[in-house]
């Protein structure tokens, strides 16, 4: 098994491209990462997408953007694990250069979502939940995700206001990204007095469905050099799936896909929670925050709000998150998401991320989460120099 | 890189499962391929699909089928590749087990079409092909394959009825195969007078669509003789693409990416197409067989129809196609076919086709399309004793 590194990163700004067509996102950002890596071809694309077939029309996607990108002929395919798409296909890049059977290979998140904002993107989200036991009671996503905070709140004696401080460090740092979708922060009486859209979960609880696309390059560290000095090496890399009903899971306040995949990343990097220096978690809503800070070892069971309140979360914080923005205010293409966490860490071990640098950047992780907790996926990044 | 075997496989009749849904049949081939390869567990599931979303309301069939097979929690993840996703989501698993990261590996493709029998089915096949620059014309995927038919029959002076030795092949050969959707022979007559769908292309040169699932289950050739003694080498493995509308190709007669993705195997496997011993080709429509057989050298440009006027596809003749019944008669599942076709390539190596036994058969290619032509993915499987 090879080691792997990263050497090129590309994005498009997250926001509502009314203008642009699904493929042109994409190449947009797989451009941008190819010149980045300084290279002309590759032996293959992953793409992480959820929901062209639905809003789109458009399935068969990995011949489509390698066909538009001028790649014609490469081994191409799509991935999708739901809201974890995109890092999943970073995961299957990882395995292709990992096996030897490719060298350079490209992983692309991209998504359309505005191409449809009725009931078809509703419907379309909540295709990552269960069908057949939850969607079909008519529950929405963002329903399911307040039953859990629901219970968060009743288990751990929290109020809803304890979540304020994930929504405006993540707006803070939104403001320093070029790319974010909001780029303003929020004071704590916006986040109390937001509109509910689902109780508990607040408009400023809540990701912003969005449109946008991110890529990497990935090769094998040994020829990492001959295309750049800032190649960042991937230390840790897991997939673990729970159940897709909530009602199923042993504890429904408890991410144990995240757990798991954590420790795996963990044990393959050879590190633990105390050496990560940032964290680019899933803020889908802010209460999938406190989840996976809990269950990923950085704070204890039900005190994961504790370390907003605290400030630890901040970029001078013990485990500063969401440090460009995060879902919250990066925006949240579905699809895409697990790779523009990718970029973003990959921005900071570089020290490329401006006003939101995290000092001595060395070791960066990210976790990408499909559904409720169903599909986790955890990535462990280092510095080479 | 390591050496990769199969040990397990499995598969659901082909037909109308009203009474099954998409979970239950993706599990019964699953159990079955489980039960085959005497394993109780596995490092990860890769789930071939194309439609679930559209038609069945349900992304994330990765961790839904994992569960659902009482392996929660293994690694899990969907790939989509429109009619080649089973195919495709096989070759991630060779990928997985040849890195070193993954041991034993279950590849499973499942597609419930009944779901919807109306609209949203035209419309989500319709997504294989270009949604921006084909499908918004109002064109379906059959009247697609129609206008490379009529332009074959132009081209190289053939007629419709020229096709019909690929049918009749077909449906002799589903005769003996108790999973085929049809298991009845028909005559040159039938498919003469069968009524046009989409001129060229008549009812029986059309394959059906249908519910399905077919699995096998993969590990490294030094530790498969620890679960059977039957196991099956594959010898070649290849992803390659093509443009997805058919207007820009360079040549719409020609599967560029047939040629490309069977030479890779050829050479990976280091044989000729003289060495194959029997081929599973993709007669989604009986104008891809032929195009199929010239871009992978079973015959010259022009002449695939000449195959089967003289029986040269037969059981008997110098290369078999379809053997199992093929899409034609077994049945069309899409995302499912690819697996399908890779199951019924070891029943033959076994030497457990039953009626349909190629004789010593040590040598067998599949070849799954996706679209048509922008994916294709071709496997070579070797009989090791």
């Amino acid at each position: 098994m090879r080691d792997v590194s990263i050497i090129g990163i590309g994005q498009t700004p997250v926001g509502e491209h009314w203008d642009k067509s699904l493929r042109h996102l994409g190449y947009d950002a797989l451009a941008a990462a190819m010149r980045d890596a300084n290279i002309e071809r590759a032996d293959a694309l992953y793409v992480g997408n959820m929901l062209s077939g639905e809003i789109s029309g458009q399935a068969h996607l990995g011949a489509l953007i390698a066909d538009f990108a001028g790649l014609r002929g490469i081994e191409a395919i799509k991935v999708e694990a739901a809201c974890a798409s995109a890092a999943a296909a970073f995961r299957q890049a990882y395995i292709g250069v990992a096996s030897g059977l490719q060298d350079i290979v490209i992983a692309l998140g991209v998504e359309k979502m505005t191409d449809d904002v009725g009931s078809a993107l509703t419907a379309g989200l909540a295709s990552a939940a269960d069908a057949d036991y939850e969607s079909v009671h008519g529950i929405t996503f963002v329903a399911l995700n307040a039953l859990i905070m629901q219970r968060y709140l009743y288990e751990h004696q929290v109020c809803r206001e304890d979540f304020a401080g994930f929504a405006l460090n993540a707006h803070f740092n939104g403001a320093g990204n070029p790319n974010a979708m909001f780029q303003r922060p929020i004071r704590r009486e916006d986040f109390v007095h937001s509109g509910m859209v689902a109780d508990p979960i607040g408009l400023l609880d809540a990701s912003p469905m969005a449109d946008g696309a991110a890529a990497v390059i990935l090769c094998p560290t040994e020829q990492a050099r001959e295309f750049t000095n800032n190649a960042i090496r991937i230390r840790g890399s897991a997939v673990v799936t729970d159940s897709l009903s909530v009602h199923d899971r042993r504890d429904p306040l408890w991410l144990q896909a995240a757990e798991d995949s954590s420790k795996r990343a963990y044990r393959q990097a050879g590190v633990t929670p105390e050496d990560i220096d940032f964290f680019e978690l899933h803020d889908a809503f802010t209460i999938m925050s406190a989840l996976s800070l809990e269950a990923s070892g950085f704070a204890e069971r039900g005190k994961g709000t504790w370390l907003a309140r605290d400030g630890e979360i901040s970029l001078e914080g013990k485990i500063p998150i969401t440090t460009r923005g995060g879902l919250k205010a990066r925006g949240h293409p579905v699809g895409a998401t697990g790779l523009y966490q990718i970029v973003e860490a990959i921005q900071q071990l570089r020290g490329e991320a401006g006003d939101n640098q995290v000092a001595n950047a060395r070791l960066g992780m990210t976790q990408n989460i499909g559904g409720s907790g169903a599909t986790i996926v955890t990535h462990i990044f280092e510095r080479m120099n």
